[in-house]
Parts: structure tokens; sequence; C-alpha cells
């Protein structure tokens, strides 16, 4: 008899439920999208469905029709009926037993969750602290996947020290992002950010922060950061897709000029929101 | 209303069962074991619980109870039955709604199943292909996680070229391990492998194999290797514990030497059997 076990339960294989054999759980098998709403209306969102099918063919998930994906999206975000969403959704290679070479006939699991993002003007008015830790992940990080452990890690890290941010920092002492954001400096009226490759995520928000930049009149800089440079800096701020653009205060507990959200900042903030109404 | 959705089954979130919460499957956030048995007794199940405390401790999943494991592993395999089974057990920090930073109260999620290892005469009397692949892990690789992608894309790359196991090639051009296995060369009279850093699985078979070269007469170098180095053995072999000792006649389609197993390999098959008597 082949058989499984939960907590302290013994269960015969062929009764297991196949979530218990999901390949995100085995091998964190899967890639998935964060996308937000502002009053109703959910931002980006072909954007992010692109960035989904270009992960799903990046780790060779085959078959997943993204009109469906996003009719799922659609009708979930309808049932919720919340102004102010965060929707989560993954897909896993699908459910077998333990094996890492796949089989090419499973079904992907989808799963979707919508939650209300809380009020983020105070967070926003008063700016958040980061702190460093070292980018342990692996050499692929411009796919969304499931394998987040060293993100983790990375953020309890942050929280312990009265933290809201991890910014991760390579072997060579450069800056690559934040754990779960991409992370920016201005310095005089230059907007300096790390370039995309394979060790940072090409972040949707990102994108947004940089073409508000461009509008706000800031000269563009993607060229990687050190620690130093980053706290010496006139102004920091993270993008991420739930709260868009995030003062950084302080860095490291070092503040950040006189600890208060830089002036390029709160223009950015605003501008940001002209591309969400 | 917070809701989640399976496939297309919008369900509210009170209502979803908690595995669908499980860390395990949003982060990976967790850390596993496999043991095998030789008829019908398992194999260094004491080193396998030493190791899968200290991941467990190395990730900070605290309060579980090593003792309650061994006991719900040896409960398992009694129900099982199977005399040369491969026992598999996963705890992940537990279920809650996605958040990267932990609440410490989590009770951990423990999942355990056992299969009958199929007969592995004809493989280990040919022995097996092997083909290299880049090594994408992340830089903890001394921590046995689930965060397992890059070994799933490196395997399925092997299978796909007729190849039993990847070995894994760092930036440096230099073997690290297989993406299942620890790897070995012999040649003259000399074992090599790469040392214990945190770029390879302190490997429970490994330390057997190094025990029984040891006994055979072999010296034993704990070196990287190229994959150049690896063609020019005199023989090479893998060391896993679903099948300890497994003959590698093929590299990077390469016949090593004459095609076939070698002879210290041979030996050493024999010596490990010894141990598990």
């Amino acid at each position: 008899m082949q058989i499984a076990m939960i907590q302290d339960k013994i269960v015969p294989i062929e009764k297991l439920e196949p979530i218990y054999l999901d390949r995100g759980i085995f091998f964190g098998d899967g890639v998935y999208e964060v996308v937000r709403s502002y009053n109703g209306k959910i931002f980006a969102l072909e954007e992010h469905l692109q960035r989904f099918a270009q992960n799903l063919s990046a780790i060779e998930i085959i078959g997943v029709d993204i009109d469906q994906i996003r009719s799922r999206v659609l009708k979930a975000f309808d049932d919720a009926g919340i102004s102010n969403a965060k929707i989560y959704f993954h897909i896993t290679r699908g459910s077998a037993p333990r094996n890492h070479v796949w089989d090419t006939n499973l079904e992907p699991n989808f799963f979707l969750t919508i939650t209300e993002l809380p009020d983020d003007n105070k967070i926003k008015t008063e700016g958040i602290a980061v702190s460093t830790y070292t980018d342990l992940r692996w050499k692929k990080c411009d796919i969304k996947s499931l394998n987040l452990l060293p993100n983790v890690l990375a953020r309890q890290n942050a929280a312990q020290k009265g933290c809201a941010e991890a910014i991760l920092v390579d072997e060579a002492g450069l800056i690559t992002e934040g754990a779960a954001s991409a992370f920016f400096t201005v310095l005089g009226q230059r907007l300096q950010t790390a370039p995309l490759t394979c060790n940072i995520l090409p972040s949707i928000t990102r994108k947004f922060a940089i073409e508000a930049s461009k509008n706000i009149g800031l000269e563009i800089v993607e060229k990687s950061l050190t620690p130093q440079q980053a706290q010496a800096a006139d102004e920091l701020f993270i993008a991420v897709t739930t709260m868009d653009i995030l003062p950084v205060v302080e860095f490291d507990s070092k503040p950040i000029k006189d600890g208060k959200p830089g002036k390029y900042t709160k223009l950015l903030i605003q501008e940001f929101c002209s591309f969400t109404l």
C-alpha cells in the first residue's frame, strides 16, 4: 500500500486530495502575480497578464489560456466587490506524485485570493524604514516564481528590525532590489535604479515609476548602487504594486536627509495617481 | 467579502481549506527529507532527522518535536508495510493568508508519503548518462528547502536529453553537485567530490559514500572539478538516498572510459550494502 500522512493522520494515496500533491508545495513549481484595483478599477491588468504569460513560458508551463485567466480575475474581482483590492493569483504545474521531471499532460492549478488593501495614507505621508539583507536568491530573479524563501527570510529580518522592507545586496555589494519591491534613489534631479537583468524582477510598478519620473523632469539612470550611495542620496523610495510609490525615510537605521519623504517622491506619488484614475 | 478562487470556483476565504494557504505553496517556506528502507529497515533515519532539525532551525521554523516526527515516520512505515520504501516528508511553516513576514504562532504542517522503490538492479549494473546544466540555485544550497524550481528545470533538461541526472555547473565553471544527488569522480586511486560549503547539500549518502571509499582504500579529495575533468576521469558515480551509489557511464554524451561502470564504483556499491544490512 502506498500511503500519505497529514500531521498524524494516515491517508491512502488514492484518497488524497490533489492539492496535497501540488508541485507548488513540493518544488515551488509555479509563477504568480499581484495586481491591485484603485476605486473599483484594476490597474495595469494587461501588463501583469503579459508578464504572467512570459513567466509561465520561462518555466515551460504550457497550454495556459491567458484569456481564461483574465476572465477568472475579472469574475472574482466582480464577485468580491472590493473597491481597493489586492488580487493575488498563481499557477502551478499541477498535482502529481513527487518527481522533479514533469509529465507534460499535467493540468496546471490556478489559485487566486482577493483581499482588501488597508488605507495607506499614513504610511505614504510618513514613509518607511528599510534595512539591507544579503540577496540569497537564485540566478533567475527576472522570473516571478514561487521560490520565495530567500525573500521571506529577508523580510522577516527587516520586520525584526522594525523595518517595512528588506533591500537586497548582492555579492558584489550592489543593491539589486527590495525583497518585494523595486528600489530607487534620487540625487539632485537624477533618478537611479538597478538595470533590468536576470538579477531583478521586471517590475510593472518600476516601469510606471520611471514613466512618472520622466513626466516630472527627472533624468533616469539605470545603474546599480551601493548601500552607502543609497544612504547619501537626497531621496529614496520603493515601488510595489499594492502601494505604488512609498517614500523611504530611513536606511539601515540612518535617516535620509531630514528623515521625511522627499519633494520628488511626493511629486511622483501624485503623478502616479494620474495613471490610476 | 474576501474571496479565493480555485480553478473556476469561487470560495469564501473562511471556507477555504488551510492547505490552500500553506506557506509551502506561496513561498516554498519549508524543508524536507527523503529516507529509504532496505528489506524492511529504514537506513540512517537518525542522520536524516538530525539534518531535518538543522534545516528547520536554519529557516527558523521552531517548536517542531523531532521525537514526534520520528514516531510519525515509524508509524507510517509500519502501516505501509513496504520492504523497500521511499519515505518523503516535509514541514512547512504553516497555513496563513499570504504575507512574507510570518506569525510566530503558526502551527507547522507535516506531510509524508511512502512509495515502493523500483528494482534498481538493471540501472546499477548498466549505469546512467548525465548531462550538465547551469546551477541556477540560491546561495544556501546547504539547506534542503522546498525552493526546488532550479532543480526541476535542470532535471527536466536532462530527461529531455535522455539523461537520468543533471550535473550542476556554477558561474566559475565548477561542478557543485547533481540536481538531486552528490557527484563523484575516481581517477587512479583518488576519489574527488566538491567540498561541503553553502553551494552543496550535506548529503548523507555522500557521507556514507566517502566512508565506503575509505574502507576500500581510496584517497579522498574534497575539491571542485570542471566538466572537462569529470569527462577525463576513470570512473564517475552519483550518490543519492533512494539508490545509494549509481555508476555514471556517460557525461555530456561522452562515454567514460569504456562506457561501463568502473571497478571501484562496483566495489563501493558492494561496500555500501554492508552499511544497509
